[in-house]
């Protein structure tokens, strides 16, 4: 799994800073719990936004192919750059696309957001395991996760 | 489950798992992060909404004071009722309310909610501290605390 | 601050604020994370530690009795004293201790510790519920509760 | 701060999952509240892990610089790799080591481990920022990361 990491690469010539190339969206709100010292929203908060990002894009897409398929798969890869501060109290907004598909991963590209200023992107890889083992994407699920990439994309 | 632990004793007459009680509110997202093995939200994110709805009471109320005055407020008691189980995703609301205004110390009144659904009660108590010391509530707090008690306390 | 919130009141004669009167021990290492902006550890931090008591205090006492029966019990009120400032780095005990044994609930008392010094107590209701209603404690679990109480405990 | 992102890149020959290559360590305990539905440790968790590992770097390495240098460090990349499942309740070893001297910014590389078990990796790219703008790092700071870097490294 290291051929491909690097923004460049993955995201290939989508910008996640900006908000129009995602296909799915949440929104969180931010908690007093969330500061630290330097009173400023933790990473580890905005790792949780990326979180439920994608267990937004998941309850939206990817429901109907049943907890059975969706136990198959892995997330093995997390990378975030954080690109500003963020402050309590607030909500942001958490855009989510498909950045790559590949044979048996595929590549998740997020934003978060509050209003038009970008706070931090991600990405994120998660492989389909079978037995312990990467496996094909199954068609239904290649179907989904193709029609969730950015508009931009060839 | 109610003949020793009773919110009836400390809020007196006030019923926290009523909404019209609550002077102030403030709002919060389930995280899915705060999901437990149980696949309910955990009672530390429960404890996370009451926190925001006590720090959206004092932005609100109490913000014109300075920092100087709110610096010397430490709260020394903690008390909640878990009374529903809660799912994610989804959101919730956080009423407060000042149910006792002591000579140095004053009680605060929550309820996390889910619409009308009351998912958990809290008591709080927070003491005035001058020079490591319980000292008197200035004037100026007693008056803000005092209109934020419930419409229908005495 | 003590005339109406007294531990002493729930917890009987049990001071929670010293060491010898647990029955069960656990140990944590604070966290990063768990700093607030005063750069205190967050009381919800504090919350977690407690949790974290009374999971090991139902593991190492409890595990016997099996899943089957453990998913009858439901914490329903948790209250907390916040007794000193708690830094980073380091870690900190938690003893956990039964104090109450009623016909269908009961109360655990907790105190966090760092060397001799108490940094919060805590104690929380926990009530056997069978059907959706409060019913009488196993005696399987009585037993193992009675052996759970402090050794200062009439 | 595209460049160069990528585990092979930045951590050239470094194996991260070898607890041998590591500079400095720190230790933390598991918590209940870490725990997801599938009764697994949370990503988040494992974040928190490794952003404690990079404290304990700087405490133990970097104090003598003093606030007024550090303050003037961003973390804006950090990347983690998901290796093995993590269970509660035990505790963790984090490593971190630094793996890039840049002339504006740095990588540390870091490990969770259990045991010999690797859990997770990590690799994150601090920058040197004056005045907004990222800035050569001074001199006793390019030489505490000097000194932190892996035994194997050239």
């Amino acid at each position: 799994m290291n051929e491909r990491v690097g923004d460049a690469e993955s995201a290939g010539t989508i910008d996640l800073t900006a908000r129009d190339v995602f296909a799915e969206w949440a929104r969180a709100t931010i908690r007093y719990a969330d500061l630290d010292p330097n009173n400023h929203v933790n990473n580890g908060a905005i790792n949780q936004f990326f979180e439920d990002g994608r267990v937004q894009f998941r309850t939206a897409r990817m429901a109907p192919l049943g907890e059975a398929t969706l136990a198959g798969f892995a997330l093995v890869r997390y990378s975030a750059t954080y690109r500003a501060a963020l402050h309590y109290p607030g909500e942001v907004e958490i855009g989510t696309v498909v950045t790559r598909l590949g044979g048996s991963s595929y590549d998740l590209g997020q934003g978060v957001f509050q209003g038009d200023k970008c706070i931090a992107t991600a990405e994120v890889t998660t492989v389909h395991i079978v037995d312990g083992r990467s496996a094909r994407l199954p068609d239904t699920v290649r179907a989904i996760l193709e029609a969730a990439r950015s508009a931009g994309q060839g």
